[in-house]
């Protein structure tokens, strides 16, 4: 594995081969052999060295650690892989070896299997979006009549809908989705500059080269070299960012609203699930935990990728090489984040009675507004809230639910009294209501939800 | 002044009033005088209301000190607002004062205040970015055919234009110019969402009174209340971030550059300009230094906003605020980058003899890939390539000129000799020409030139 | 004011003031006047320049905007400002105006007056520090038996004391206070290099110049001048920076205790302090907004300033620039935030009562664990962790308390009956009194409560 | 190896086997096996168990990747290996089994493991930092009288001794040491505090178990768990990322004064060192590179620390598992800059020559303020000033070296010429003598060398 214990743990798999060593020097080798076929199909080269140099291009036949470590001395990983390439050429023909990276500078092809890697990563990265904002969509369906306290500040404020809530998670998602998709569209570009970015070398046939390397490879041409013009670039890991953060905000309402005190929603247990041996009350949110995890990292993991955008001239010395080494992480970072949300809404446990009581245990006080809203059409404005003021002091001081207290307090009113009759009383009661009180929310969710489930759609169909 | 003396050193006066207290105050009452404006339109609230309100919204008439002071208590600057407005409207129209913020929240006006100032913060950057843009395709076009050393790594490299150089400090300036547009197109929206984003207040009306608003204020209607998903946002942020990068690249060339012994660029003096009594010499780059200085902040800025993103429930506690109070150094910064380089570029001093001397010193050796390709065709690689490494082994160890030595070397080569007639001898000689050298360069230049004017035109136009 | 109005909501008009505009330019008119003093000591300028050097180092006298305006195209504030002050001198002393700034460079006067305001934000800090760390050690003390859950990964873990918290979270404020002392010690010290650091003009009495010149400031002679050796100083501001990360940990634990469903803890109210009008029933966590605010932001401050050590040879160019820009905002965020905690817990409401509420909601599942120590006494380790398992999971089915079904549950278990008396049963009992699980919390406690105490007496002794 | 490739390319093995998983999953299985030890020799295990523990302590008989892919389940690592160990254990002694990890919990064993590796780790910094000290102070000494420019802003400006420079580099490196020491005594702690932090499983054996355990570890006794406070932790860090600044600020002014233009430095060459076979001029500065790679990301991993730090309650969700991902990272670049500073230095090419030739290149002008000094003895700072201003326009226009023109501007110059005798002239002239130039520099130096030894042998000594 390429990655530290550490990150192991919060990543996956899947994203760990993505930029595995091995991953990354193969990248290298596939961008000698398109450079070298494509160089042939131009007839800048001999079919022949284009065929014996793809005959060597593959990175079982070499000692990574070896080339890794000659690359310190070197100054890049593209010194003694080509070296090698070379050598390893002339074994079987040395005519052709003369023709290995030719006209290609070490940052072509570093970049352009750093562009490979990238392009898989954000394969997974797209898939995973995919999933968790089809999950999230039911979610929000089956859950658009369900009230929920509206939290402010850390504070319960007013009633919501959870399905409503979830809506709010899942359009930064598709957001996400579809953005990654239009940097990607930008940034996966071929690098092909030769020493200087002056692509010297190959005179008047550069740009074919480049466009047959740029198809066979799959890529994009770019409009001119970017060695050292990082900002498509960049802003394709800044997206990934943005995505860690909208993922972070989701980890965050979800282990809040789990937390034991709250117990609204839980992370799936079972199968060595987030348990605790001694403490068997315990249900870790431990997909919570990877995904604000990374929500930690990832704005300095991007720092570094603005930070190392003053490249001098024609090639950086540092900064370049700061952030390929950089890079990856965003990507580790955020897919695990990712496929931990996967995992815990995939089997998501919604408790929607402690949602009620969460709602019930506030004693009807998150209601005022909407009350004093009501009663100012009876008595005006001013007069409601000194009404409804006293009603919550009295509801406070006495632990009572102001519901409870409304029926008296609007016959001792002379006001009210008069013009408040019995059904007006009713209605006032029916404030009171958490499903009731949840109809805005719900509204807005019932228009929102088949806006992104089009989104969404359309997203994967484009696919 | 609203910023700090060392950050009014480093950027505009211009910039400094967008966010200065009474600009964003004045914006805040902009905010909740449309609001009352569009709520009148729709018949929820009266329209002397609108009016009454209307005529105190003037952020003169109230003591701002005051309002900040008060607003560290409350945990919103829009708390002491709203009770300002509604005292001050009250003693003009005491019914109407119950209608002040009805149906909304402390972030609506916030938000939507910074929305605001953050629109004419871009258009002083896209006015900025229009200009230097301009300078640097001129300057492009007057040296297109200007030979100055290539470096990579921070050693001298090969040759290549130094209009194609500049062209890649420009493509970056007129993609951040588009993409600023496209960022703000999705992120310049009004924020309405009442106490808990789901305009409970307003009801059914809520649709009808945001697209008021937003009509009013210029602004797009938000699919949804952002209060707590930032990510348009902070993409806009991160744009911010992006130019400021680029703006960094060209200040750390233009620097690398002006250094007394490379002397091959220089800001412009005179009128207190960089300059130093005590030595005479001296042209300091200020305007690099300046955009040096963005550079080295703004990523760390950008990596507070992504730190941000996970705001809890329906609103942040802590992150908003702090989101809040670093949004405006991202501006704060780029524009004084901007306008700085647009300084130096306004009046540089290029020094194309500095740029052919400090080729010529390094005795031809920067063509010795070039003549090695070209003596390949006479004796194959191999023998070429063994042929020019003891040429230039030679001109180290003698101090003198590659072109110097060549004559006498193919006359002392068995091979060459033959092959290598006077012309051919003199077309390697050819090979030493740093005008000829630049070609390459010179024709990317002039295909990538009308492309970039194309494209700086078209941005201008669509203004 | 010298920060933006969203910086000023977050912090002190103390902090403010330390680095207002027309601070830092007194502080660099307070070196001045005293170098001049300092070189007139050892008779290296007459004793008149120094007087007439001195009778116009006012910052009133000057049109500081100007100034500022002046440095953007100059490169720095000294530039400016050093040769109003010549001017000045002169209207008075033409003679004397040579005087000025002898010997001395930009940078001298920039970081010595930076390195004045410093010494002031520190004891603002120092002060708020010793008024936190005293107010928790009272009420650590007034809670050391108080049972409160521990809470680990955002779960009910077990039971603590209250007071063993508020320990953890004073131990890193006293080791601020140290620690930021020290790093002071180091870094409060005298700029004084000359040109480029070398003192070449005052030649061999530069020593004693600075010798005077520090003791006049009250600061210490550096080992060497230190304009691009900027380690020490870095350490001064990651000190502050490690402050407000542990203000943050103590804002987190505040934030979620103070949870309306956990209610634990509230911050003190009234006086328009946190309310909201339309929602009567929140007691927003202000205070700990603006820590978790500034903990927030800091980090990436913090960042800034390391990202800025790479200063170019004996002057930086841009790096020095942006560390100025930087530095007052790691002060202004910590004071904030400790003043903030300081407003918090000044008047801190403690809901003891809530605090065993919510131990008892967890049915005793927290102290299953020690059950099962205690039983194994009995029955063996594996034994009785079969017999808890069970009986856990009999109290989550039936939802009820773990202690209400342990004795039946003994009586069934063959072993447990005959071994387990009606005093063993009893102490079984017991180990569910929060009171008595708190126990190993409460002498941990009081062993580090006097050494705390202590610590907390001898800095302020020292002081 | 547990890094990415392009971290292994910027790092050194050494480093990278410090943190590799299997060294670091032995560290945890260190720990168990160390605490099983301690209770047993309290009597709180029997010895039995504590050798059937030690038996299988070994982290070659583990699955390691087993180990992680349920540690992202389990949400820790140490869940996993405890159970794993527990098992182990069973197979050969199932009584034993019961009293693995007993009274402790995952980040007791997590921290811990972490704090032995980092131990290494720092051994290997202070070894790599005396080596470089040692080298640096060498380098100072042979070049105590060897006159460099000065170079502020990036512009050449006066005349040091490249002695005195080099010194500048060295102190940070000695306190860097002394400072890394200090916080690690503070730092490298045992982490011991049971479920939450309050020892409740061991009771009154908890003291003497921690300190058996420390003592076998060799770690200190922490004044109380510091499982969510991390202030030291950090701070220990936070001394690296320190470091690695001053590295970047050596690594910064090596590569200015390597390039091919400037050319008073070079890094060694041969053995496949920094040599680009296309272009046989170029000694690319890869040991600069490294430095800088380390010096462009550290900051933003420093950053991440710190950001971590609001660990929730008695054991943190997410930013303590950030916080061990980060960390290894710091030591990672720091130890990669270190070294390949160290190969640099180690066979520096020092162009002395060259240095005096860009002297002399600047025509004098760099002694203009030095000869305004002496010549306003004769006539008056302000004649001249004048003066020098005249002589140094003249020496810009004319292209000549401003002593060359100084003596017929005496002749010309009525008070001079009268005051300024042959002798003086000559004292005049010998201004422009870099050696004399570098004086009060070199003085600086033989001061300052003495001191910076001493510090060092004291450094060494101790260790």
């Amino acid at each position: 594995m390429s990655v530290s214990i550490f990150d192991s743990f919060l990543t996956t798999t899947d994203m760990i081969a993505v930029f595995d060593d091995a991953a990354i020097v193969q990248g290298m080798f596939r961008f000698e052999q398109a450079l070298a076929a494509a160089q042939a199909g131009e007839g800048l080269i001999p079919a022949a060295a284009a065929r014996a140099i793809a005959g060597v291009c593959n990175a079982q036949l070499y000692d990574i650690p070896a080339l890794i470590a000659a690359s310190r001395r070197a100054g890049s990983l593209a010194i003694p892989l080509v070296k090698e390439l070379t050598r390893t050429v002339a074994l079987y023909d040395k005519d052709s070896a003369a023709f290995v990276h030719w006209g290609s500078t070490s940052q072509d092809v570093v970049d352009t299997a750093l562009v490979l890697a990238t392009r898989e990563a954000l394969q997974l990265i797209d898939s995973g979006l995919a999933q968790l904002a089809q999950t999230l969509l039911a979610l929000a369906e089956a859950h658009i009549d369900t009230p929920v306290l509206a939290r402010t500040l850390m504070q319960p404020a007013q009633v919501t809908s959870f399905g409503w809530k979830v809506l709010g998670w899942t359009a930064p998602l598709l957001r996400a989705r579809e953005r990654l998709r239009e940097a990607a569209g930008r940034a996966l570009q071929l690098q092909l500059g030769g020493a200087v970015g002056t692509l010297a070398v190959m005179g008047d046939d550069a740009d074919a080269v480049a466009q047959r390397l740029a198809d066979d490879l799959g890529l994009k041409v770019a409009d001119a070299p970017w060695h050292t013009q990082r900002d498509e670039w960049v802003r394709l890991g800044l997206e990934v960012a943005v995505l860690a953060g909208s993922l972070g905000k989701i980890a965050t309402d979800l282990s809040l609203m789990a937390q034991g005190e709250i117990g609204e929603l839980a992370e799936p247990s079972g199968n060595g699930r987030g348990g605790s041996s001694a403490m068997p009350h315990k249900r870790n949110p431990v997909s919570a935990m990877i995904a604000l995890a990374a929500a930690a990292r990832t704005p300095q993991h991007a720092a570094s990728l603005l930070n190392t955008m003053g490249q001098q001239h024609e090639r950086g010395l540092g900064n370049w090489q700061a952030e390929l080494a950089e890079w990856p992480q965003l990507f580790i970072s955020a897919h695990g984040a990712l496929q931990a949300l996967n995992d815990a809404f995939g089997a998501l446990a919604v408790d929607t009675g402690r949602m009620g009581r969460n709602i019930d245990a506030l004693q009807g006080l998150i209601f005022a507004e909407a009350l004093s809203i009501r009663l100012a059409e009876f008595i005006g404005r001013p007069a409601a809230h000194e009404f409804v003021e006293g009603l919550t002091r009295r509801a406070v001081a006495e632990g009572r639910h102001l519901a409870d207290l409304l029926p008296e307090a609007v016959q001792s009113h002379d006001t009210l009294r008069e013009r408040c009759d019995a059904a007006a009383l009713s209605g006032l009661q029916a404030l009171f209501d958490p499903v009731a009180a949840a109809g805005a929310a719900r509204r807005l969710a019932a228009r929102r939800l088949p806006q992104l489930r089009e989104q969404a759609a359309s997203l994967t169909k484009d696919h």
